[in-house]
């Protein structure tokens, strides 16, 4: 953590102290704790200190794992299980008990913790600006190491079902509507399936997931279309994974687009489009440019090319419909966005850059790669090619 | 959904509709929603209707699979990314187009837009009985197949683990450290390996899992600890699995207790004594008892034979130091709570039974199965038989 960073962002909060309602799944909670507590717990960090108030039941983990100045138990604080009010009582009481009378809180935090104090006569601010978010958004050397080791298990995986994809037989040469469906062992080539050797390649090197796109024809047209059924032929296909460290709980990223046989001329058109404007977005990662501008230097290149985007029209279903990028680290999305408004790069920044074309009639392309923003520029650690035709 | 048992439990509230802000993360937000949405999107309950409001980039999507009567999207209310305080109006503009000017919230929606709402005027009270939670907690027939389903890939599981502790052979007669070590394939076999083991086997059976606990020894008198490092003989090892059904978000759990070779005599001693709690917890639960009755008939029996429980001593570090049970559905851990205080049965509560007894002197023991209560008792729908000694 960078605690000194903390400090400076935390530093013109008018609140004696910052208050974490939550579970790890929140990764502000597990930033500022190092704490993997399944149920929510509290941490306050007041003075420069971390304090983490636990369950009987998580006590001597926390006091092992989390990074934390003290960590304390509910029975501490006199509390046996007696319901909700009973609860509150006691996060009142451990608050004031390091002093704090005012707290800010995540805009994301718990109203029903937030109001529970306010009645207690604690003063509850919202940190509107969610500043831990921002402090998480600026990498340490080590964070930065925790997000390539992810990556290399992201690599394996995308391998795997590359192999897979380029592997498969074609269904023959008949009228039928099976033409044209990749076959594996005699049997259609599934979404389902590839996702399966995504996700085991994934577990055997030790990384969770939430979800994997791998998504064909008319599919590959939603950006959020996790992919289902038989792939095909001279389709293109969407392959998205965004992997999570077991160990270290941090993320990676990576999408690329596959097309088996000979690629539409569309299909090759949009390809190497955004092969081009991949690489203008990632000529403009630097110190000092914003999120806006890497999201301009894409938008230019399929503007250029008569592409819709949604500078040119906010309500197009086609084109270059969502955002350049987005930082990557205990969330698989946080932290700056690479779109209009976005904020100005830092050196420590880790983030995707994955421009793309979208149309139900043609299909979907996306390249994606992550890069960590440098001194003098950035340093893209993806180590897998951009290949389009298998 | 339980739409007559909704429209019961929220008659009371005051306020003119029920708003959550949360992702699909959130299990209120799937229930009431029905949509998979990666990212916070507004569903508001009012006059009997669910209305959804998403981005631009999941409207298609929302519109086929959302279980609501309205679906729309940012750009309805004039909305361009323009950041937190034109998103805060548009959320104001959406539940007053609904003809709603007071709302409820869930404890844990998020305060940022609780008060930028009632800075707009609106009304924002805490749900503090978090009442869609409690309709979650009776399932429908269809939820309770689901669950069942989860339940057969969990079964799955726990044989491909079972095979692989069994299957082990053990290391030497030697003086060394490693003499007790379990080996497969000649390696010492570690929690990490039958981890990977159970997980390779649930997304084979397409289910998703959070953690996945496999602690022998010491490690398993932390209820919490997911294990680590080699596993041994004549140590009582817990294997703790809850995999998540990835079509139906519906989730399973089940534990079994293992040991390879003789288990010390206290050991024994612990499991059948644990045995006799889960039979006297599974025989208490009926329509009309309550999850404090189920707790105490597991408690009795370890109280009876000397065994430390909450109830005897509300500090104690050993003997059997949790709960009895919990819901399960869409989230792992959901009303009813079996424990004391814990509120009466119905039919189509899923619930768990899981006594156990720890100390990091001995180790942990733990048999948990998952039923169904039922008009005239409960059916225990767990196919996974309880044996320790392997």
């Amino acid at each position: 953590m960078h605690r000194e960073r903390l400090d400076d962002r935390l530093a013109d909060l008018e609140t004696d102290g910052y208050l974490i309602d939550a579970s790890q799944d929140d990764a502000n909670q597990l930033y500022l704790s190092g704490f993997t507590g399944p149920d929510p717990f509290l941490t306050l960090y007041a003075d420069g200190e971390v304090h983490v108030l636990v369950g009987g039941l998580e006590y001597g983990r926390a006091r092992k794992e989390a990074a934390a100045d003290t960590v304390e138990r509910h029975a501490d604080y006199d509390y046996e299980y007696g319901g909700r009010e009973a609860r509150n009582d006691m996060y009142a009481r451990f608050v004031r008990n390091k002093g704090v009378e005012s707290v800010s809180m995540p805009p994301r935090g718990p109203v029903g913790t937030a109001d529970a104090l306010r009645e207690r006569g604690i003063e509850v601010a919202v940190d509107t600006d969610d500043r831990i978010r921002e402090v998480r958004a600026v990498k340490t050397d080590e964070e930065v190491d925790a997000i390539r080791e992810a990556q290399r298990a992201n690599e394996a995986a995308m391998r795997a079902a590359e192999e897979l994809i380029a592997g498969a037989d074609v269904a023959g040469d008949g009228d039928d509507a099976e033409t044209g469906v990749l076959l594996h062992d005699g049997e259609p080539l599934t979404s389902e399936r590839v996702t399966e050797e995504i996700e085991v390649t994934l577990l055997r090197r030790g990384c969770a997931l939430d979800q994997t796109i791998v998504a064909g024809g008319a599919q590959a047209a939603d950006p959020h279309d996790r992919g289902s059924g038989p792939l095909r032929a001279n389709e293109a296909i969407i392959v998205d994974i965004f992997p999570r460290s077991k160990a270290t709980k941090y993320n990676a990223d990576m999408t690329r687009t596959f097309c088996v046989g000979e690629p539409p001329a569309t299909l090759r058109e949009w390809y190497d489009l955004t092969e081009r404007a991949l690489d203008a977005a990632l000529d403009a990662v630097e110190p000092g440019a914003t999120g806006g501008d890497v999201h301009a230097a894409a938008c230019e290149v399929y503007e250029d090319a008569g592409e819709p985007t949604f500078r040119t029209d906010p309500e197009t279903e086609t084109g270059f419909i969502h955002s350049t990028g987005h930082g990557v680290g205990l969330d698989v999305h946080e932290s700056p966005r690479l779109a209009s408004g976005g904020e100005e790069l830092e050196p420590g920044h880790v983030i995707t850059v994955e421009p793309g074309l979208y149309d139900p009639d043609v299909g979907g392309v996306r390249i994606e790669d992550i890069v960590v923003v440098t001194e003098d520029g950035h340093e893209n650690f993806t180590e897998y090619p951009i290949e389009f035709a298998l």
